[in-house]
Formats: C-alpha cells, sequence, structure tokens
C-alpha cells in the first residue's frame, strides 16, 4: 500500500532572529514564523493533501507550526502523536550562545563542524546550566541516559529511526497521509534515511522552513520518486538561506 | 489515587455571535471566543494547576480553545487525545437554525423543550441537509448508526459516558491532571454524573464559556468536594448569559 508523508521544518522563532544556537531550548515562533506556518497550511490546502495523522516534537516551535498550517487547512481534528525523537538536535554547550559571536570567537573550521559534521557533538552542556533541559518535566518519560546533553546528526538518527520503524511507519503502513512538523536536523535526519543521502553528502543538505515536503512511499516506506517541495521556488531560496546562516 | 480534572468550555464562535443553533456544525472562535481561550490559559498559568494531558472534541472550536490556553500556560507538549464523543450535542434539524427566529415561530415553551428538555431531541436532520454531518470525513470510524442525526441530553450522556469510563478514567488513575476542553452539552452531561444531578434540575445548569472548573476526584473519580470555577465572579456571569441565550 503506498502512502504519503508530509515534512515540515518549523518557520523562524525568537532565537533564529537573536541568531542564537536553540537545540532544545523551547523558544517560540516569531511573527515570521506564524506566517510561515499559515502559508504553509495554505500550501497543503491548495495542493489537495489531507494529512490524517500529525507527529509533532515535544518543542512549542514545531508544535504551533503545526497548529497553525492545519486550522488554515482545516484539518486541526486530526490524531497528534508527539515524541521528543522528533525533537531538534540537542546543540550542548552551544546552547543560547549568538552564532555570529561564535563564529568569529571560534573560527570557521570549528562553526562547521559543529554545525554540520556528522559524528562530532558539541561539548556537552552542564546539567545546571541555564539552558539545561534536566528536570524539565516533559522529559520525565525518559530515562536520564536517553536524555541528551549534546548530540551529532548520527546520535539524532540513532534515537530517530526507532521511532521511525516503531510509530510513523505503522501509521504509513495503513495507507495513512502522514504530516510530520519538526526541526531542521530531526528533517535532514528523516530524509537522509529516505533518500539514502552518504554521511558525507549530508552536510550539504539544507530543508528550508515552513515549505511542505512531500514523499510517495512504497510498501516498505521507501520513496518512489524523489520529494517535492510545495513551493519549489521558495524552497530553493530558503536552503540558500539555511545555508549562509551564522553569517551576519 | 486522587487526580485533578479540569473542564473548559469553549469561548464565543462565530454562530454564537450570529446567535445561530450551531451543534456539529464545525464553526470557529469569533475574536471574543479567541480572548476567551487565552484568558483560559492565564487562569490555568495562575492557578498553578498542570494539565498533563488533553482531551477534546473533533470540533474546530474546542480544539482551538485548547491550543490557544496551553499556548499561554506553556503546555502546548502534552499529549492530545480526540473524540467525537465528547463532541457537543447534535442539534438535528435546528442546526444552522437562528435561534431568536425559533423562538418567535415555535413559542417559548418548545424553544425551551429543544434546548433544555432531558430526552427530547429536536427533529432530525436530513442526511442531504445542508448543515448535515453524514459523509464528514472525521467521522469515517464511525458506524452509521453511530453518527447522530439530532441528539437530547440523555443521548449525549449515552455516548460519552462509555468514553469516560474507558478513557479519560484511564488517565485520572494513573493520577494524572487531565484537560477536557470541550461544549456546553457535552460537560453538562459530564457534571450531571459527577456531581449527580438529577434529570430535572439539569436544565437549571449552566456552564460558562472560557472558564476553567475544576474537580478533585476520588479513587473512584468521584469529586471530592464541589467543583469550582478559577474565576467565580465570571463564571457566575457567564452562567446567566447562558441561561438568557436565545432573547435577542
Amino acid at each position: 500500500m503506498t502512502s504519503t508523508l508530509i515534512l515540515l521544518r518549523h518557520g523562524n522563532s525568537d532565537w533564529n532572529q537573536k541568531n542564537l544556537f536553540t537545540g532544545w531550548v523551547d523558544v517560540r515562533l516569531s511573527e515570521q514564523g506564524i506566517a510561515e506556518a499559515q502559508r504553509a497550511g495554505e500550501l497543503l490546502a491548495e495542493s489537495g493533501l489531507k494529512p490524517q495523522v500529525l507527529y509533532t516534537s515535544l518543542l512549542t516551535r514545531a508544535i504551533q507550526t503545526a497548529n497553525l498550517a492545519l486550522e488554515v487547512a482545516d484539518r486541526l481534528w486530526i490524531p497528534v502523536k508527539r515524541d521528543w525523537r522528533l525533537n531538534e538536535r540537542h546543540y550542548g554547550a552551544l546552547q543560547g550562545l549568538d552564532k555570529a559571536e561564535t563564529l568569529e570567537k571560534y573560527g570557521p573550521e570549528q562553526f562547521q563542524i559543529w554545525r554540520r559534521s556528522f559524528d562530532t557533538p558539541p561539548p556537552a552542556l552542564a546539567d545546571d546550566a541555564e539552558w539545561s533541559q534536566v528536570g524539565d518535566e516533559r522529559y520525565a518519560g525518559l530515562a536520564d541516559s536517553e536524555l541528551p546533553r549534546t548530540e551529532s546528526l548520527k546520535l539524532v538518527i540513532d534515537r530517530l529511526l526507532p521511532y521511525w520503524e516503531s510509530d510513523i511507519t505503522k501509521d504509513l503502513g495503513e495507507g495513512k497521509t502522514v504530516l510530520v512538523t519538526a526541526h531542521g536536523n530531526s528533517l535532514r535526519a528523516l530524509v537522509k534515511h529516505l533518500d539514502g543521502v552518504s554521511d558525507a553528502e549530508i552536510a550539504e543538505l539544507n530543508i528550508p522552513t515552513g515549505i511542505p515536503l512531500v514523499y510517495e512511499l512504497d510498501d516498505d516506506f521507501r520513496p518512489t520518486g524523489p520529494g517535492r517541495y510545495l513551493d519549489p521556488e521558495a524552497a530553493a531560496a530558503g536552503a540558500a538561506a539555511v545555508a549562509n546562516q551564522g553569517k551576519k
């Protein structure tokens, strides 16, 4: 049975606006991010795609994005499943730091390693640090060893793919149209898996915000063709903007 | 194990504004209703109550109310369960009619029977009528015999209490704080059950919009005391306003 998977990266947040590393810090959408989410809802409605179940991370900006898009698309009523395994990559000790200052202080090489290395995580965030998630009620269900203090993209894949297999593919296996609203790196992890992108090439893959990316999947949950953005021109411009992040 | 149940009736909708019978017609919150939902979120935040799981109907106005209130209360991330059994009473052939015109045409006695009789439903809505829900995708999981064409409060209780027993009390049984955002009549059905209100007396019970109503429940899911509104003064004024509905 074929199925449809729609990936949606949340729009601009308060901290994107301030050019800070965010990771698991629970910031909200900016006004621009709200407009992006509503535009995503229009794109969904125009496309005729009808999400039948929603998956989100536990982070407010992804949930806001889903709520706004589905309100515009008139599908707020679909079932919702939330899981920490769709969260953004934990940025470790970089969380809360200014991206431009970090670039200046550590230089472009180290900066690019932290942002795009496949398997080198940033330094760990201390449990008593201001932007730590240790003790956050929403992660009370996780074993302490599961709660990240920093993550590489590889570690994101390691925690996300088991959830893809156990939960998301279950709905897809029933032929449902599944909407996943999440984050730059959790969606890169998923796209890497779907498109079979190599560890080396994934560094160059940037997912634009607020533009639904649609895959048709076969019985084995493999894409029957390339993913397509519902607004390809805006997607190309958006991906270029993501690639330039950190530069002032 | 004791638990906390918070009931929240959605705020003013586009059709409340127009003084139309709504029932299962899927209208949205008005600007006033949006403000009411946000106020409910402030009341929740100020109270220190922390909902751990959300139940909503499948109707947009209840879902909007929950999303707005939880966004203000900073708890958008809690798990969500939606079910048609929390929907508003189906108003049958009255759906879409003007309340004041209906009152004038049929007289105050018939009007009051339709609005407040415990077990006399309004005339059934035809399946091909403009405001019928037959064929609505969101109810595709219901057997045709389950999908109402009209309902009395008794019929609402008949479809809601099994869900209370099977699902909502399951979370309460784990000691969770449960938020239910729903509708005037589905919440009256629940309050009737909780407070042991008689069939005759329930006609006089009006639940105001947008003000959280809190019950502490014991092991058997019975209230340990009377329900309390988080803003008692506004609740009293709101209940009086509901009682006067239909009058121009």
